[in-house]
C-alpha cells in the first residue's frame, strides 16, 4: 500500500519535541491534582451513550462519535468530556465513599465536531471533582487547584472570569419576578449583552446586571448598590471571598449574567485564560450530581485542556544527549540514564555521534564532544 | 436520569489506586523509552480506516471499532495497535529525517472484540521503534530499552521467548525446497507443533526444527547440529548474541517456528513474559515499513502492555497524607505538596482530619497525629 499519510480534519500527530511536552504537562497536572487530595479514576474512553448522555451538561448525542458495538449491541459514544463520567463513579461506584469525595482525572477526550476557537477533535482534558459540597471553601479549594496545576505547568498571567450561573432564577423567584416561561429568554439576552432585548420581555430591572460586569472588585461594588442586592448577598460574599483568595495569583473579572456554557452550573461559574494561550485554558463551577436513589448531591469542580498549552510550546525540557559508541560498557549507559541523561547508541563501529549529542560515553563518563 | 453505571463489556473504569498506577507505570515507561533516545511521538486515537488498515501488521478492518466521519465523509477507525501509526508517521511525515530513527510512544489502544486472554477492549499500549536497521544490533538495543522499561515499572522475573519467523521461507528457498504454495501449511504445522502434519505435506525434514525448541542454549546446540545449519547461521549468531546480551537480566527460549503473531516479522521475534503477570506483557521484533516511493526500509521495535501490571498491583505507591486544618496558611500547604506530600483541606472549622491522614500541619509543619 501507498500510504499519503493523512489525517482526517481536527486530528493529529503531535510530533517531538510537542509529543513529549504534552506527555510531561498533563503528567505535571495530574501529580499536583492528586497532591491535593484528589485520587485518581480512569473511566473508559467509550461507554454505552445512553449512560454518558444522560449525564452530560451540554452535550446532544448528535456531538458525540457513536457506533453501534457488535457486543452488546447497544450504541456506545466516545466521551467529549470526563467530568460527566466522574459524575456517573460518584454517583454509583463510589456512593459509599465518605464525602467530601475527591477525584481527579486525566485523558483524551473527543469531539466530533471541531469549533472555530478549538479545531481539534481530540483534547487532553485533566481535572478535578469535589463531591458533597458547593460551599465557598469547596470552591475556592478547587479553583486553587486549579490554577496550582497551570502554575505546575508553567502557565502565567491567569485571569479568572467569574460569573453567577444561576442568579436570573433567584432574582425572578424574589424581588425581580418573571413568569417562569419567560426565564430562559431573559438570561439568553443577558447573556448576550441585549440589553435593548430587556424590555420587550418586560426585565429592565435586570439591565443594571449587565453594566455590572467588569473587573471583580469594581463589579461587587455595583452589584452591592443595587437596591435588590440583599437578595444577593451570599452569592457575593462567596465571589469576594475567592476574589480574597487568588488576588495575587490572577486578575479576577466578573460578569453576573454569562451563561454561555455554564447552563449546568449553580451559584458559581468560572473560566480560566492565559497570557499567551489561545483560547479558555480551563473552566468550571458548582453543580449537582444525580444520584442513584434520585438526590443530588452538590459538587464542585474543574476542567483543564492542555493543548493550548503544548501549541505554546510549554513543557518543553533541553535534554542532555549523550553518544554511546559501539561496544560501550551497557552498565555505564543505564546509569547515565538513571542521573537524567539520554544515550544515543552506536549500532556499528562505524557509527558517528548524531546530530544533537554534546558529549560523548568515555571511561564511564560523558565527555564534551568538541567541535 | 437514573443511572445503573453498568459498564459495556471489556471496558472499564479503573479507581484508586489502580487509576494512579496505571498513569505512574506509563509515565515511568515512556520516560525509560526516552531516556534511550526513542523521541516520542503522540498519533491521533483515530483515523482514516484504510490508512490504519493498510499498516496494520495482524488486524482486519472487522476486528476494528469504526464509524462514518460526518465531516470527513470517510470511514474513520480506531487504533488496536500504536505501532502501524508510527510507521506511518516514519514513511511520510518523518520519512526526511536520518536514520536510524528512534521513536517512542504510549497511549490507549482499542480492540473491538476482546478474547479470554485480554478480556478489556482498551488496553494501554507503550513501546519504540528503531526505523532503519534490523541488524542484530538494533535488535538487540530494542529488547534491551523493553527489558528496562519493564525493570523500571518494577517487573522482575522476566522470560523473553525468542522465534524465527521466517525460517521456513529461508529454508524453502535453499536446503529445505517446498513448492510456494504449501509454505504457508508447514508454517502452520509448525506453529501447532503438529508433526504428524508435515509428512502429508512432504515436509518430514522440517520436524527437527519442533524439537529444537527449548530453553536457548540448548535449542541453539540443537539447531547447529542440524544439517542445515549452515543456512540458519546469520539467525542463530545473531540470537546468540541476544542471548549473551541479556542472560543475566531474563531467562531466555527459542522456539524457531512459533509463528502466531509474528506473521509479518522478518528474522526475530520474541515475546515478553514475567513472574506474576498474565500473559505476555511485550512483543516485538524485526520487518520492513513501506514508505511512501515504494521502497521498504527494516526496522525493529517493541510494543508493552501496561494493564497485566496494573492488575497485578505495580505502580502503587504509599503516599504521606497531611490534615491542613481550616484556616491554615495556604503557602504552607503548597510547600508540603512541593516536598511530596499530599494534603487534604478541611472545608471548614469543624471538619476532622479524614481517614488516611497521618499528619496534621501545624505552625507550618507536619505533625504527626496520634491515634
Amino acid at each position: 500500500m501507498t500510504s499519503t499519510g493523512l489525517l482526517p480534519e481536527g486530528l493529529r500527530d503531535r510530533l517531538p519535541p510537542q509529543a513529549e511536552a504534552a506527555s510531561r504537562l498533563l503528567h505535571r497536572v495530574i501529580v499536583a491534582i492528586g497532591r491535593n487530595g484528589y485520587a485518581r479514576v480512569a473511566p473508559p474512553i467509550a461507554e454505552y451513550e445512553d449512560e454518558l448522555v444522560g449525564r452530560l451538561k451540554r452535550t446532544r448525542a448528535r456531538d458525540l462519535f457513536r457506533l453501534i458495538d457488535p457486543v452488546s449491541q447497544r450504541t456506545l459514544a466516545f466521551r467529549p468530556d470526563i467530568t460527566a463520567q466522574l459524575g456517573r463513579i460518584a454517583a454509583t461506584r463510589m456512593a459509599h465513599r465518605p464525602r467530601p469525595l475527591r477525584l481527579g482525572y486525566g485523558g483524551p477526550v473527543l469531539k466530533l465536531r471541531a469549533s472555530q476557537l478549538r479545531p481539534q477533535r481530540e483534547l487532553i482534558q485533566a481535572g478535578a471533582e469535589l463531591i458533597g459540597s458547593d460551599s465557598v471553601a469547596a470552591a475556592s479549594e478547587v479553583l486553587g487547584v486549579a490554577i496550582e496545576a497551570l502554575e505546575v505547568a508553567g502557565v502565567t498571567g491567569l485571569t479568572i472570569d467569574l460569573t453567577l450561573p444561576d442568579l436570573v432564577e433567584a432574582l425572578a423567584a424574589g424581588p425581580l419576578p418573571l413568569p417562569p416561561g419567560r426565564i430562559e429568554a431573559v438570561q439568553a439576552a443577558l447573556d448576550a449583552k441585549d440589553a435593548g432585548g430587556l424590555g420587550p420581555l418586560g426585565a429592565e430591572a435586570y439591565l443594571p446586571l449587565i453594566e455590572a460586569a467588569g473587573p471583580l472588585e469594581a463589579a461587587l461594588a455595583r452589584l452591592r448598590a443595587l437596591p435588590f442586592a440583599d437578595v444577593l448577598a451570599s452569592r457575593l460574599d462567596g465571589v469576594e471571598a475567592i476574589g480574597r483568595a487568588f488576588a495575587g495569583r490572577a486578575a479576577l473579572t466578573l460578569d453576573p449574567t454569562e451563561r454561555h456554557g455554564f447552563e449546568y452550573q449553580s451559584w458559581l461559574g468560572f473560566s480560566l485564560f492565559a497570557e499567551g494561550l489561545a483560547g479558555e485554558v480551563g473552566r468550571g463551577g458548582t453543580y449537582a450530581i444525580h444520584r442513584a436513589d434520585g438526590q443530588e448531591e452538590p459538587a464542585v469542580g474543574f476542567s483543564l485542556y492542555l493543548d493550548p498549552l503544548v501549541d505554546a510550546g510549554l513543557g518543553q525540557e533541553a535534554r542532555r544527549h549523550v553518544f554511546v559508541p559501539h561496544g560501550s560498557d551497557p552498565v555505564a549507559a543505564a546509569a547515565l540514564r538513571t542521573a537524567g541523561w539520554t544515550t544515543l547508541a552506536a549500532l556499528s563501529p562505524d557509527d558517528a555521534a548524531p546530530k544533537g549529542c554534546t558529549h560523548i560515553l568515555r571511561d564511564g563518563a560523558p565527555f564534551p564532544i568538541e567541535g
